[in-house]
C-alpha cells in the first residue's frame, strides 16, 4: 500500500518509522508546499504542493491521490486537519484512508477554552482559563487563582506568543503588548478582534506527553507516557518514558471520550494526585518519537488496521525508562531546478517529483 | 592528539567532523553540565562538569584535560570563552592549546553596541543601534532611523528577547515589558539596571552567515559563505553556500581586524552593493555544519596547525550552491546511575564518565 504525507516538513523521523513498517510492501510519498522541507528527502517520492489555505489545495491533494494509487493520507499539520475532516469521503471514494478525526474532535483540539470545558466534562482538572483581562483580574481579587499566570493565542500553536507573568503590573503589559503582536504570529484570525487570547493559571506539577491511539474506527488501543524533560521551539527535546497506570487511564478516558482516529498528541500535567489536561493535538505530534523509540510502533498498527487485519501485539509494548534527546541532522537539499521530473497530474497547475536521495546526515 | 569540546550540548555533528578529520589518531573527549547532552553519547568519553558559573569550574577542567591529555580544548558556550581567555596560560602548561581568542574579541563579540562601533571602524555598516527608548524616539523625530526597529538584549544570544516592532505605540510597550522580562532570559547582569536592552534599525537585504578562519597565530585563512534561507530557535535552519567575492572580502577584513583564533561565526546582511555586520561569535556557531557538508574541513586545518604542520589545501575547497537543511536525529541516553563509571579526577568533587554509545538515529 501506497502512503502519503502532507504537509511533511521535518518528520523525516516519522517516514523512517513507517517504512520500517511498511517492510518494503508499498511507497512512501511526502508532500510539501516548500522544496526546502527534509522530509521530501526521506521518502521515495517527493511532491511539491500549494499551500494549505490555497483554493485548489484538496483538488490537488485529490489528484495526487489518485495518480499515485494513495491507501493512507497522513496529514501532519493542523490548518489542514479541518479541511480533511470534511472532504474525508471524496478521498474514500478514490479508495484513500485519510488518518484524521471527525471535524468535532479537531475543533475542541484547536480551541483551548474548549478543551478546559471538555477536560472538566470528563473529570479532568485544567488550567483556570479567561478570555479577557478583566475577568483574570477579578478572579486574582477573589483569589480564584494566582501568579504565575500564562497569556497564550486560544488557538495557538508551537508555543508562539506564550507568556508567562509574575505579577499584577507585567500582566497588564504583556496582556496589551500580546494584543499588539498578535497580527505577527500568522495566527487564525479569530484573534485580531480581541478574543483570541486567553490567559491561564500555570499548572502544577509534572509535565507529561502521551501518545493516545485509536484505530481507524477510534476504538481505544494503547497510551504512551512520556514524561518531558526539556523542551525546545515549543517542541519536547528531551522525554523518558514511564509506566504510569494513572496517566494511562487518563489517555483511555480521552480516548473514549473523543473517538479520535489514530494517534492524538496530549500534554499534561501530573502533581502525583491530581492530573491536569493542558493540550490535545489529533495528529502524529513532535513528542511521538520518543515513544517509538522505547519500542512503539504505531505506523504498523495503522498499516495492519487499514489493510483489515490485527497487528502483532509487539506494536504497543513500550519499553519503560528509555530517555531520548533530539539533535540536529543535516539532510543536503538536492535542488529541484537541478533534477526535477515535472508530472502533470489531472486538474493540478504542477506539481515537481524529486528523486530520492539519501541526505548527508551525521 | 585527545580533544575535548566543553558545553558539548547537542553539537554531535561537530565531533562527527573531528572524528573524522582525526582519522583514528587520538580520543574524542566531551564534556557538559547537564547528563541530558546529546553531544555526550557522540564522543569517545564524556565527563559531567559542574556548570560554567561554579566557582571550581575552571580547576575541574584543567584536573580533566591533564587527567585525559587533552592536547585541543574547543569551548562551545559563550559564557565560558571570557574565563578559557583569561585562564589560556595555566592549560597551555598542562600541555593544552585552548581555542579561544582573546579577551578582547570575545568582549567586543558580546558586546551588540560595540560590535556595532567596531564594525563602523573598519568601513563597514552596522544596525543604527541606541540603548536608551529616548534616543530611539529622537532618531526616528529626526528621521535618522525608520520602522521596523529590533528590540534586543544587548549581551543577548540565541535570539532571546528579540522582538521586532512597527510603530511607535508598539515601540513603547515593547520597551516596558522588554525591561519587564529581562530578569526571567537569564542573561547577563548589565541589563538588569535597564542599560542591557538596545533598540536597531532593521537591515535591508538578504541575511548570510559567515564562517572566517584564522589559524593558531590569528592569521587569516579562509572565509565561507552563506545564505540563510531560514531560522529556528535562533539558529540557521537552512542555508545554501555561495561563491562570493564580496563577503569573502569582509571576511577577510574582518580577520584582519580581529585577529581572533579559530573559527568566527558572522552574520551580515547585504542588499547587493552594502554590508551591515549584525553579529559576531569567536567560535564555531550553528552554522558551521552548513559549511562542513560543503566540503569545509576546519577540523583537519585545527588538528594540522596544533601539530606544527599545513592541512592538505582541500580543507577551505568549499562548493557552492550546496543547499543543507537540519532536521531531528533522535540519540538515546543510556542512563549515568545504571552504565557510569565514576572517575575521581585531582581537585575535582566529582566527574561521571560514560560510555559511548552508538544512538538510535534516523
Amino acid at each position: 500500500m501506497n502512503i502519503l504525507f502532507t504537509c511533511a516538513g521535518r518528520r523525516n523521523y516519522l517516514i523512517a518509522y513507517f517504512r520500517h513498517a511498511l517492510e518494503g510492501a508499498g511507497r512512501l510519498v511526502a508532500a510539501d508546499c516548500s522544496d526546502q522541507a527534509t522530509a521530501l528527502r526521506e521518502a521515495d517520492e517527493a511532491v511539491i504542493l500549494p499551500r494549505v489555505d490555497a483554493p485548489g489545495y484538496i483538488d490537488e491533494l485529490l489528484a495526487l491521490c489518485a495518480e499515485k494509487q494513495i491507501a493512507l493520507l497522513v496529514p501532519l499539520n493542523d490548518h489542514e486537519l479541518p479541511l480533511l475532516a470534511r472532504e474525508q469521503a471524496r478521498f474514500a471514494a478514490l479508495g484513500t484512508r485519510v488518518l484524521v478525526s471527525s471535524l468535532e474532535v479537531i475543533e475542541l483540539a484547536a480551541d483551548k477554552l474548549a478543551t478546559a470545558r471538555f477536560a472538566e466534562q470528563i473529570g479532568l482538572l485544567a488550567p483556570k482559563t479567561y478570555h479577557t483581562l478583566e475577568a483574570a483580574l477579578t478572579a486574582l481579587d477573589c483569589h480564584e487563582i494566582q501568579f504565575p499566570l500564562i497569556i497564550k493565542p486560544r488557538w495557538g500553536s508551537a508555543s508562539l506568543g506564550v507568556e508567562r507573568v509574575e505579577d499584577r503590573e507585567t500582566l497588564v503589559l504583556a496582556w496589551r503588548w500580546s494584543q499588539h503582536r498578535f497580527p505577527a504570529l500568522g495566527l487564525r484570525q479569530d484573534a485580531v478582534d480581541g478574543s483570541g487570547l486567553i490567559i491561564q493559571s500555570a499548572l502544577p506539577g509534572q509535565e507529561y506527553g502521551l501518545d493516545v491511539v485509536n484505530d481507524l474506527s477510534g476504538r481505544y488501543r494503547a497510551t504512551f507516557v512520556k514524561r518531558k524533560l526539556s523542551m525546545r521551539a515549543g517542541e519536547t527535546e528531551r522525554a523518558i518514558t514511564e509506566s504510569h497506570p494513572v496517566l494511562e487511564a487518563v489517555g483511555e478516558r480521552l480516548a473514549q471520550a473523543l473517538g479520535h482516529i489514530g494517534n492524538l498528541d496530549c500534554d499534561l500535567f501530573y502533581d502525583g494526585q491530581r492530573v491536569y489536561l493542558l493540550e490535545l493535538n489529533p495528529r502524529f505530534g513532535g513528542g511521538y518519537p520518543f515513544s517509538a523509540e522505547a519500542g512503539a510502533d504505531v505506523p504498523a498498527a495503522l498499516i495492519a488496521w487499514a489493510q483489515g487485519r490485527e497487528p502483532a501485539s509487539r506494536w504497543c509494548e513500550l519499553r519503560a525508562g528509555v530517555s531520548v534527546a533530539k539533535c540536529d541532522r543535516l539532510v543536503e537539499m538536492v535542488q529541484i531546478n537541478r533534477q526535477a521530473e515535472v508530472v502533470s497530474l489531472p486538474g493540478a497547475a504542477e506539481a515537481v517529483v524529486l528523486p530520492s536521495v539519501s541526505g548527508a546526515s551525521h
